[in-house]
């Protein structure tokens, strides 16, 4: 099945700025995609810190548990992350473990690093055994070709069902001097938090310890990646690293708020492009929800709205079909109040204090239901509580994807 | 929209016992539908005891917010349950209310029997007033048609998207002495726990107390109406009644087992005819959880499996993709281990501790799959928890139904 792009994918794959310390290498193996590259490999440079965020799911693949255990471990050593597409060697029981510690190994011997540095993940399809001699038979080749790919190439390499490559990066200024960041992502099916069935590699020169930064990232990922969804489904391998190799010598404890919306940036954008290739998506959905008794039940709410499928057929369908909202709130299990209950689609007040608002005209709501990029409100009157989400509609597209993908 | 018939719907309409004491007449108001009779009204002889549960959206209907109220009660007047389609009268603010205060009031006065007898529901778009003089205005004639309806009129009476009518009946003896049980219901979207979305009446000539009735409502609708899910979408208005006329004379206290299990079997058959009615569905799939750590857990991964989009998506596309199954249980929050866990396909063993079971080929899965019934058994091998639920798969129907519902 050959997917056309996303109409809601941006123009083009973006400039990304270099970032010291770290090189790239692309291969194609052939093992399920033919005529594209679906091998990765990322060299970092010695004394770089890594912090990561790995997928709750209990029945999660052997390269996250065996990303988890390395993850807690401190080294100055180089380091290294291996990403396959196409088989995601999950629930492959023993033989998976065997693979993640076969390719490991390898990898960690051709680069001449410790295998507890070999970050591995892969995705595709769950259950089957992979042939991991595909993967070490050509290392060799890819330690050679490392510096020869960019952004762009690695980001393709780690796509499964994606209609385009992800990549999103930011510069900011900390003592007068340049920090860069750039990161690259795939996902666009079995995305709800947590975490979004995705993988996303975010490099930075900054210099910073790996303490610090696996801080930060926890607290940033709960704005991002934790808050879209796609179809609720939840992937066994999500895996998002950062990886800070220091090489511009920049010191970001200098101003770590400056670094932090910089790193905030690129991870919200890599998320929402995510939402934006979600299977059969034609519409970018924002649900914002405030005044609830608290920011829990305010996220309860939203994921609420987002999850439904009725409310995501309708927003396909253009159809201002505000009480499904309305079924959406009521089901959340959050505390509401029906008649303090307040919807907008963008800037139009549709309900008001549990009945539709003075004012609003049908033929507003369906005008408003044609644009690409819908942004829903719910104001629930109780509390101080906010949160903010992001998806897409539920279409034809998904299940034309969806029941056809392992044929 | 004209809606075929769904593939999973029972041949025909059953043929239902009578039940003394109780009389129907339904109506055509033109409302939203033509040529279908879209209003019923249901009398029930003096005597009656009435039991109940609703919706627990905390942005129910009016009508549910007054059938919450009367329940409570007990009387021995006479009592009627009166029900139009096509208008849901939720999300529509005072004048909600208003109008079950006026269509039951007038209800009331039209059989002379008191208001807080009067039980109504109304299914159909949300948040639209409903124009209650297009009831009020034919109350007459559908109080001088009571005992002209049959129950399968009845079924239509309060269908939406529903594709057939729904009935079940059962009788059982007991002190040598025949008890009748006849139920219709409605839905086919919105549905999941609690409760499914629909419209459930259950009559009953036994006599049996109010209190105890509502007991045994309480344990069999976890069972019935409170197992099945289509889309995870729970309705601001879902309602189900069980009345006892007591006319048989046959105390059922004599034996509340027997009578118990006839009445689960009626609620039963009708929530799986909501299932079968499914929007779109293609499939009926049973999913068995068994050696949960207990009952809560096996009933999260039970639903989290049934509720899955990407599950469903493979089962409506015929693939025994059991990869997504282990997705599901992974993110259903239940303690799981995957090195314990089985899944079975019918009596066809797929996976088993934590990898494709040995013998198990793609063949047999992608052959079990063109079932029209789809058994999915998956045990955790951990506890003695169990739990069953009932859904269907999501296809191209669900989407074309729900993109296009209002207009």
């Amino acid at each position: 099945m050959t997917l056309e792009r996303s109409p809601l994918a941006p123009a083009h794959f973006p400039t990304l700025p270099d970032i010291g310390g770290l090189r790239l290498a692309v291969h194609e193996t052939g093992l399920k995609y033919q005529g594209r590259p679906d091998l990765l490999l990322t060299s970092l440079a010695p004394g770089t810190a890594i912090a990561g965020v790995l997928t709750r799911s209990s029945t999660c693949s052997a390269a996250v548990l065996d990303c988890r255990a390395k993850l807690g471990q401190t080294s100055d050593a180089g380091a290294a992350i291996i990403v396959n597409a196409g088989n995601a060697n999950a629930f492959t029981g023993r033989l998976g473990a065997e693979s993640v510690e076969v390719i490991t190994s390898a990898a960690a011997d051709a680069l001449e690093i410790p295998v507890a540095r070999v970050f591995s993940a892969s995705t595709g399809v769950i259950g089957e055994p992979l042939a991991s001699d595909r993967i070490t038979g050509v290392l060799g080749q890819l330690v050679q070709g490392l510096g020869s790919a960019g952004f762009e190439q690695a980001a393709q390499a780690i796509c499964t069902t994606d209609t385009f490559p992800k990549g999103a990066g930011r510069q900011v200024q900390i003592g007068g001097q340049t920090v860069s960041i750039a990161g690259i992502a795939k996902g666009s099916g079995m995305i709800a938090p947590d975490m979004a069935t995705m993988l996303s590699y975010v490099f930075t020169d900054a210099k910073i310890d790996q303490a610090a930064l696996q801080q930060m990232l926890a607290r940033l990922t709960d704005r991002t990646f934790n808050s879209i969804t796609v179809d609720s489904d939840t992937s066994t391998s999500d895996t998002l690293l950062v990886a800070a190799t220091g090489a511009s010598g920049v010191d970001v404890a200098d101003d770590l708020p400056a670094f932090e919306d910089a790193l905030h940036a690129v991870m919200l954008d890599l998320a929402q492009q995510v939402v934006r290739d979600g299977e059969g998506a034609s519409k970018f959905i924002e649900v914002r929800v405030t005044s609830a008794k608290d920011n829990a039940d305010a996220r309860k709410v939203a994921l609420s709205i987002a999850n439904s499928p009725l409310v995501k057929t309708a927003i396909a369908g253009q159809d201002a079909n505000w009480g499904r909202v309305v079924m959406a709130v009521g089901k959340s299990g959050a505390q509401a109040d029906r008649d303090r209950l307040s919807i907008q689609f963008g800037d139009l007040l549709v309900a008001q204090n549990g009945w539709m608002a003075e004012g609003y005209s049908d033929a507003d709501g369906q005008a408003y239901m044609t644009r690409d990029e819908i942004q829903l409100s719910v104001d629930l009157g109780l509390g101080s509580g906010t949160a903010t989400v992001w998806t897409c509609d539920l279409t034809h597209g998904y299940i034309q994807i969806n029941a056809d993908y392992r044929s």
